[in-house]
């Protein structure tokens, strides 16, 4: 049995409290350039609101009293400006002094860093602020890098002002900022507000539009990440995205042969290098016939850049095809050839289908001897054709000239 | 952007394979007392199959002959059973020499164990086992410490086998076993199963039913774990899951006064001790007087065990009072009394109220002076009534006697 964890300190209470003025006190040094500035916990800038632009050490040098004198105004005014770094998977963020009403002329920044391959929800279980026309005296602004995702004050949602309510602010990535201030001069008494964060899961395999980026057979979410997987007969690339085939290793010895792109006539596996060899005797030449249904993914501009089919023959090299077109049939003259077929990382094209046939050289012209008779008796004769040759009654051969051996 | 992790490492392949060798001579030289045996990662009891009970190293002391001859059929006989410890968030599980066709006569056990507040979900992707009848001969079965969560086997769903199909399995805690079995024949080729598993979340929230267990007021699901919270005005208790009030500090002084439970006449907060003090000028005596409406958490045998009010007036100590019948009217014969209420952690009861009056002590008899009268005039005066004595024309007031002070 699970007992429930204690809560997320309460960073405003006690702790949090003296900090404010360990803040002021530290935000002023640092501007004197008596102290180092903070490094921020997880990486990055440094993020210090109070401590103005510009206001590094180097300046400090030219003008200490100048920077003394700003510094100590700057410090007063914001004396409660400050931020707190938050890497934790799940807490709890309240305004400064809550349950109590929150103090005037306060500032701080809540900057929630969650790991990659997860996501921050927020929520309000109270919130009771000052209203003002567009948030402009008290707020809370949740933000990410980049983009204000909302902006809430008052007590209740107005035509111009807007709490959080029920509301669940989601962030696009794994950062979220949270920013609390009040103004100069609270005459009523506001009791803040009390907020929740946690880190939710990306569930990648239902979020990846982009094809570039997602499986090409099965994705497999968990939490914080996810993996694919390839259907059975496929082998995973080592871009552990797309599936490929083995198929680098394809005979083919007989005279006549179909072959075709894996899967044919569904879509070729991605990332595969297919290799068919047509091996006969020497004698033979290979003639390739492409049949009508032709699909290697193409561009308009430049020749087969992502797959194509190359087709080496002897010494020469046919190719690259590709497109929706298919080659000529080809008389290769060779009786051995290599047909190598190449697929990138992605699209969705059908492939390819050629019959071969062998057909032998062929031989010089053949008479039948005088007193005898070639069986079959036919025009031509080529490799690997076999002839009877047999004699007349009372004659026999003496030597068989003028066939291929 | 965030790129696909590397999916998790076949643990059948390459040196899954080796190690099938390795556990049997393991296994073998454990039974004869030549090695210690493995200890379980993550603690437990260390679990081999193919070791038989009772064969530990004493009795291979006792007849190591007699051992030796049964270490090594018993090995022989069950060469490929090895268990295999997972403890990562997510994974792959194939059977042996995936996606080539299973050996015989293998036995491989696959522990899966994820932190507390997760459970294990596991899925097929592939799916190709011998069919037997109630899956005698090979089988997949997935199991918890001790129930049997599915069985499968054969290649589709009939009427006593079951192969997952699109099922998920999901373990009712944090631990999943998962067993693949294969008897001595394989006449046809099987090419085994593909599984996936990963943690899931468990939402405590929604899945608390035990009143005893669920926050009182809010409760937050996080990755791994929960938290409450209580609405504004409440506080935690350090059960970390009621919410109670501070309300030990109630002074009352005036005369007459109307005391409640917090919250009344809606239930009352758990975990609280409130205490109401009731001061008064020594002189006055305070009387009780609780209203109908009196709820607080009683018990049918042992008197209020749970939920309490107690009334200290001086040195008498009335209470404890609880049920649903209000106590009679009280006469403390005390100026000063203080009022405990105390609640557990448990328990949705709606409180009481209750209006005191002081009266002060009677004074003895008063007669108007001689020449002279008494205003107000009553039958009798009590502590703190105030009169005023005033002489006939002509006559002055000498001493007052017999007036309390």
């Amino acid at each position: 049995m699970q007992t429930p964890r204690p809560p997320p300190e309460d960073l405003d209470k006690g702790p949090g409290h003296a900090s404010i003025a360990q803040e002021a006190l530290r935000v002023l040094l640092v501007q004197m350039g008596l102290r180092e500035a903070p490094r921020r916990v997880g990486g990055g800038e440094p993020r210090t609101e109070g401590s103005g632009s510009g206001m590094g050490s180097e300046r400090a040098k030219e003008k200490p009293w100048l920077l003394l004198c700003h510094a100590l105004c700057f410090s007063l005014l914001k004396a409660s400006a400050h931020t707190v770094e938050l890497n934790d998977m799940f807490g709890q963020i309240q305004s400064p002094g809550y349950p109590d009403s929150y103090p005037s002329d306060s500032e701080v920044t809540w900057n929630i860093t969650v790991p990659e391959g997860f996501r921050i929800k927020l929520y309000f279980m109270h919130f009771n602020l000052e209203s003002s026309y567009l948030c402009e005296y008290d707020y809370v602004k949740v933000e990410t890098e980049d983009q204000v995702l909302a902006t809430f004050c008052g007590r209740e949602t107005t035509d111009t002002e807007q709490t959080p309510g029920q509301e669940v602010v989601l962030s696009p990535g794994s950062f979220m900022s949270v920013t609390f201030r009040s103004d100069f001069s609270n005459e009523e008494r506001y009791t803040g507000f009390d907020a929740h964060y946690m880190a939710v899961d990306v569930d990648e395999c239902k979020e990846r539009e982009d094809e570039e980026l997602s499986c090409d057979h099965y994705c497999h979410n968990y939490i914080g990440g996810y993996y694919c997987s390839c259907r059975f007969g496929y082998i995973l690339h080592t871009d552990n995205r797309t599936c490929r085939v083995e198929c680098s290793d394809n005979l083919f010895t007989q005279r006549t042969g179909l072959i075709t792109s894996p899967d044919y006539p569904n879509p070729y596996p991605k990332s595969s290098e297919c290799l068919y060899n047509i091996e006969l005797e020497e004698g033979f030449m290979v003639s390739l016939q492409f049949e009508d249904i032709f699909d290697i993914e193409d561009h308009p501009e430049v020749p087969c850049p992502y797959d194509y089919i190359k087709i080496k023959a002897g010494a020469k090299v046919l190719g690259p095809f590709c497109g929706e077109k298919a080659p000529e049939p080809i008389s290769t003259q060779s009786h051995s050839v290599q047909i190598l077929f190449r697929s990138d990382n992605s699209g969705e094209n059908r492939g390819w289908r050629l019959s071969y046939r062998a057909a032998g050289n062929e031989c010089p012209e053949l008479q039948p001897p005088v007193h005898g008779k070639i069986e079959p008796l036919q025009a031509t004769y080529s490799f690997k054709d076999q002839v009877l040759i047999s004699c007349d009654t009372g004659y026999k051969v003496l030597k068989v000239q003028g066939l291929p051996g």
